[in-house]
């Protein structure tokens, strides 16, 4: 509990004066104000997490944090338990859906075990970090202690720090394990009490009955654990998963250290949710990617502000999402390093930036009015 | 005319078969079925276009068209005609905007002059093929004749074909030039009658008044020449820009020799259109990359089917989008090559193939139904 009080103090928020002279150099870039839209934001964003205007990515890598949900044996996810145990093979040799974006992107993954069901200390490329054997079917009990939420969220934590000690300077996350769409939809409910249909979706491939089966888990489990909305722990415990709070935990280690890290898919952002509940300020830490086709990542993108660049219908996680912003992010940080001037129109910085100013509050103006 | 209707008879449909094989190595990766979204509509396309199930891009380039626009001086853009030339000197020495995307993207730039107003053959990296000094204004007579329009198809197509011979093997368009969102919005206008807010936009950031006035120009334009929507020439000489009709010619003719294209912004949107009401089929050949903020670019979306993958809010043209583009395209194409597949379940590829397609089956059913 202390390294997560510690973490969560730490967080402070962006520099605005080092965004603010930021954006005097992009401005100064020889385009209209702000048409390079989000790649502007992110350029903005990251001098803000550093404290630097000029920044340039060293090292990336991709926490995927593996576990299972013991809810998985109420029939709501559609491939057996050993897929998880097959997972943490493929992802650390290379075989998963993110080892080729990532190895495209020249991003590290960092594989940790929290929970996977089985024994896998056989597969000596994991990060060995299990708490349990799965969590508990949250229709029954608990999926989860307390203290055993507190230890997922620390172990994210610890492992993230040892990373930018490392010199690794972006962070992604993603998540493999059985059942975690039906945990992050009750841990959505449970902080949101949305409706239902707004929150559930169908995983990575559910039939109809499957999906009415999930809806009805979910309603079910918060409804008899009835977790208190205003106690992210609490929430996390009770109907979350261990790779959740390991996720949560990357998020409040990259905060506390001024490191930007990416939202993947739903999973990912309910857990950004659950850090955003702990430290409010962890959010602007974070740079969204893609909009899962989730139902509940619609709703996740409206609470948390964190609205995706990359529209791909994809609903895979293990970071995905993450691997391909990558990409973005690091040429975007080339803006103003490479790009010419208004100088060449003979115009100041100063001038440039008045007017940039002018337009912006015009141009925003105009907006609010469509 | 003979290059453009050789090239346009040339255009044959995707390879159907070659994409149900593709298809098949997708499902057969470790992943429920069409969970990497657009990443695998990507490979499929890409397949189908070149004929074959393994694809690897050798060399991108983005051909930028450049050319102003006679309807400039009717107070319709923001900067002055000579940043066109500007614009030339930058994009060859690598500050433009497109530049640090391309670079980060490892794509080259052929940069066309096909018709920027003043004289610019001291650039020596600019290809000169220059037209005309920019179009008339067609407020008061066509922007150019219709044998001029032919020319800029047939110099796209020339150069696109040059250097498909040099083995560049996925390609981008972008443009720049003053007074092309308008000549755009006339050319969206004159093809589909849509309602003038649907069409016209604020381009690279225009006052209230100027905005007005554009949607003016537009109107006017389109009511003074009539040209005939069913008769893309006639469209693209009266009222478009060397740079639309220019851009148009790489479409169809990356569409003949089968090799893919990527969609910018607004404006090379409006001329995948012109290519489309050319060649119909060649519609396939093309990658949708960002979706740009103006108004015009949401109904070019319904009537092109290419669905944007990007939101960044961009509009700056250039062909950003598309430099964006290309990693995701190339990560993409990874997907086969390194995944692993069903066989660590034992299944097989016929047995995977067959669980997918019931799988589509039902899902497609599903989302009709929504």
């Amino acid at each position: 509990m202390e390294l997560l009080q510690q973490t969560i103090q730490a967080i402070r928020p962006l520099d605005e004066a080092v965004m603010a002279a930021t954006q005097r150099e992009i401005d100064y870039c020889l385009k209209p104000p702000g048409s390079l839209g989000k790649l502007e934001d992110i350029v903005r964003q990251i001098a803000g997490i550093t404290g630097k205007v000029h920044n340039r990515i060293n090292k990336k890598a991709i926490v995927v944090m593996m576990a299972d949900n013991g809810v998985r044996t109420e029939g709501v996810a559609m491939y057996p338990q050993d897929v998880t145990r097959i997972g943490a093979d493929f992802v650390t040799s290379g075989r998963m859906g993110v080892n080729f974006l990532a190895k495209y992107a020249q991003a590290d993954i960092i594989a940790v075990d929290l929970g996977i069901a089985v024994d896998i200390t056989e597969l000596s490329e994991v990060v060995h970090r299990k708490i349990r054997y799965g969590t508990a079917n949250f229709l029954e009990e608990p999926a989860m202690t307390r203290a055993e939420a507190i230890t997922a969220l620390e172990t994210g934590i610890e492992l993230t720090l040892a990373a930018i000690d490392q010199r690794y300077d972006l962070f992604g996350v993603g998540e493999i394990g059985i059942g975690n769409t039906t945990a992050s939809a009750a841990v959505l409910y449970a902080f949101t009490q949305a409706p239902i249909e707004r929150v559930v979706g169908r995983g990575a491939g559910l039939t109809d009955a499957a999906f009415a089966r999930k809806k009805e888990v979910v309603r079910q489990a918060v409804h008899l654990h009835q977790p208190n909305p205003e106690d992210p722990l609490d929430v996390l415990a009770k109907v979350g998963g261990l790779d959740i709070a390991g996720m949560a935990g990357v998020y409040l280690a990259c905060a506390s250290r001024r490191v930007p890290v990416v939202t993947d898919g739903l999973i990912s952002n309910v857990a950004a949710l659950a850090a955003m509940r702990l430290a409010p300020t962890s959010i602007a830490y974070m740079i969204p990617s893609h909009l899962s086709s989730e139902p509940g990542a619609v709703l996740l993108q409206k609470i948390t502000g964190l609205t995706a660049m990359l529209n791909m219908d994809m609903r895979l996680g293990e970071g995905t999402g993450c691997a391909l912003l990558f990409n973005i992010i690091e040429a975007a940080l080339c803006m103003i390093e490479e790009m010419g001037t208004f100088a060449v129109l003979g115009k100041s910085k100063d001038e440039i930036a008045d007017k940039a100013r002018a337009y912006r509050g015009e141009f925003g103006k105009q907006k609010k009015a469509c």
